[in-house]
């Protein structure tokens, strides 16, 4: 039956299925980048290891592997960059997309810069210290990318699974920072007092991505991360951490300590790697349940509807052959007739209830990552306003957090309202 | 210039802006929509007044302009299908419109009941309390796609512009009621306590909506709304309505009062009609000028990146005429060159701050629709669960409220989440 002698009301309620449906597909397509990503950042995380091994020693020997991890990584970038140009965003069809898109210009952006830098450290034209930094801001770039995927998704599970893999990656890229970290104090024999800060600010962090990981994760997820925090390397790794705090000018170590430190900290993420695939893997099965589901209902849907239509259209023959009986005894001239009417309106309340629920569900878990969002900017601002380092920034938050009574993300709430409140004083000034 | 010439990352960045743009003229097509709705509820709303009236007396010279309205209703509701049509939900391009659909579909089916009900009304086969219940349930249903066209528009100034005009229909709706309730009351020349009950409910939701409408207008409809309060109609009608309260079984009025209290409400309510047009007009100028804000700064946006690309390809070309000087010399191999990259990101970081406080006004005005959806779904669990009426519900949270010293919003969130644990409860039980 074509669709357009449907009544407007039952074409609306399919349309409005078909509308869940394309919402779908899209975030589906939008899934597929983000898993992507997901491992351009992982090769990119070896890469930066490696790269501040070889800044940081002589060690020429690093540079085969060094050339490897960098060919992986641009090989990687490419798939990416394909995976973009699929997503045509010249194409019509793409209203909302402008934060995504906002994002993905800025992790381009950065990434034209990645050729540059390689050849820089190859030639030892960069420190250590600034090509981390570089590729920390090229990292945080993408990852910004699955942050926004995250929010603008309309899927509740398929929500779920992103704000799972969108922390679970933070903690990790935290971890590798904190190798990173560890490579230059073990390398000069001992942490000096900002050096200790900053890697307690990344321990912090961590903890917290990975809390809020355990918050969404699936039990298999849950499961596997309870067996990385029980391995031996994770141990180990956690041993040299308080080796390395109690370190200072007068208590240095044996700068060979760093390869053990590397290497633990190496196995530690390759263990989240294990966990960062299977949350891939999560995040698309996900998205292909959900397309299944919504295919099948929309196709029962479009049954029921196509039935009632039927039903309704056979009520238009029998009015018609009944002309002469009394007005009262035939149903009324418009519309639906009654049992079609209750059962047009129980569809469309199941519809709205199940609307609600989803919204509902929606609603909570971004909330985490509107807190997130919350600290991260209520940091930037005493970084912008204060001067403060971003471990220093962190630290007031925390402790005020702790004086006040208050939640960290409140704290950062209010500290952001508070800005906004001075920044409107001129405005009402002048309005006087 | 072709714009698949255009490096990636510039690429992205005017996608993102006609994403921005798409966005934006689906949302004026919504904004038609709603402006057309507008004006047949407010058809409706006088084709209810005179129902009332029709079936509450024996009346029959009423006929004719019950007639006249009722063609003047079906002329709108004729457009508003047009409008609909014209939407072609069966089209691609539609993610995200579940809600919205699901609402349109509801208030069709509604819609679909009108030719029936306006038989029944000339036959006088139905009460006017049920002819008038009815009439709401369909008003309130296209009250609702106006709701969901507000709480799903993504620019700031549309959606205070969508805030502002349904929370003045709401009010304006609600006037409507408070008429008909006092047509019934003055015809039996008295109000029961349950009536009047109810006239301060309606009186008290209509205060709300409107103090809602005048957080967010702009300057010139909070001139013609006070213009109105001020006016001699609205003052004489708020007379009636004492003298309404103090009626009952045993202080009786004289029922031609009713015919009185009906001409002013529907002065009052004609005046409401033209801050109504007015608020539409609002609307729709806000759509136009929004689009050709952005069109314009696609536009230049276009021609920027296109020069930073010119430049970026002229920089290509020197390297390729320099092939023999110094590594040292030449720009990175790569990417933007310096002052490239330092205004792509300019570029970017402008267009990043400028989402994320359109994101932040965006959130400050769809509290207010937020705060609504808590209170109505409250009223409706408290009637569902308590079997309370709808004022009675009102009635409770409002107590409640003051009892606790929190606004009324925070009651209905704390009921709402009160339920949701006492569903989830047999849920975990059963996990055990």
């Amino acid at each position: 039956m074509h669709e357009r002698k449907l009544p407007a009301t039952l074409r609306f309620m399919l349309a409005a299925r078909r509308s869940e449906l394309l919402g779908l597909e899209d975030l589906a397509q939008t899934c597929a980048l983000v898993a992507r990503i997901s491992q351009l950042v992982h090769a990119l995380q070896k890469e930066r290891g490696y790269s501040n091994l070889f800044l940081s020693s002589a060690a020429a020997h690093l540079r085969p592997q060094l050339d490897s991890l960098s060919a992986t990584a641009a090989d990687l970038e490419q798939e990416v960059r394909t995976a973009l140009e699929q997503m045509d965003p010249n194409g019509l069809g793409a209203p909302d997309k402008t934060r995504l898109f906002t994002r993905i210009a800025h992790a381009l952006h950065h990434l034209d810069e990645l050729p540059g830098l390689r050849r820089r450290i190859r030639e030892r034209l960069i420190s250590a210290q600034d090509a981390t930094a570089t590729l920390i801001r090229l990292i945080g770039g993408l990852l910004a990318v699955i942050f926004e995927a995250a929010d603008s998704a309309v899927d509740p599970d398929i929500t779920r699974c992103l704000v799972t893999l969108f922390n679970f990656m933070q903690g990790k890229e935290l971890a590798g920072q904190e190798r990173a970290l560890g490579v230059t104090g073990f390398a000069s024999g001992y942490f000096d007092p900002q050096q200790l800060e900053r890697l307690s600010h990344l321990q912090e962090c961590q903890e917290r991505s990975f809390s809020t990981f355990c918050r969404f994760a699936s039990p298999a997820a849950a499961a596997q991360w309870q067996v990385l925090c029980a391995s031996s390397s994770n141990l180990q790794a956690c041993r040299l951490r308080e080796i390395a705090r109690s370190t200072h000018a007068g208590a240095r170590l044996d700068p060979q300590l760093g390869e053990l430190w590397f290497e633990l900290h190496t196995q530690r993420i390759d263990l989240m790697q294990g966990i960062e695939s299977h949350l891939e893997q999560e995040l698309l099965h996900c998205c292909q349940q959900g397309m299944q589901r919504i295919r099948r209902e929309l196709h029962s849907h479009r049954r029921v509807l196509e039935n009632l239509s039927d039903m309704h259209n056979s009520a238009e023959q029998i009015r018609l052959f009944s002309v002469h009986s009394s007005g009262l005894d035939s149903p009324p001239e418009d519309g639906l007739s009654g049992n079609l009417a209750r059962s047009t309106l129980d569809l469309l309340q199941h519809q709205s209830q199940r609307l609600q629920a989803m919204q509902d569900e929606l609603r909570t878990t971004r909330q985490a990552l509107e807190e997130r969002k919350l600290v991260e900017r209520a940091k930037q601002l005493l970084m912008r306003q204060q001067g403060h380092s971003e471990s220093e920034a962190y630290a007031w938050l925390r402790q005020t957090a702790m004086n006040q009574g208050l939640r960290l993300e409140e704290v950062a709430q209010r500290l952001l309202n508070l800005a906004t409140a001075a920044e409107l004083q001129p405005l009402a000034g002048h309005r006087h």
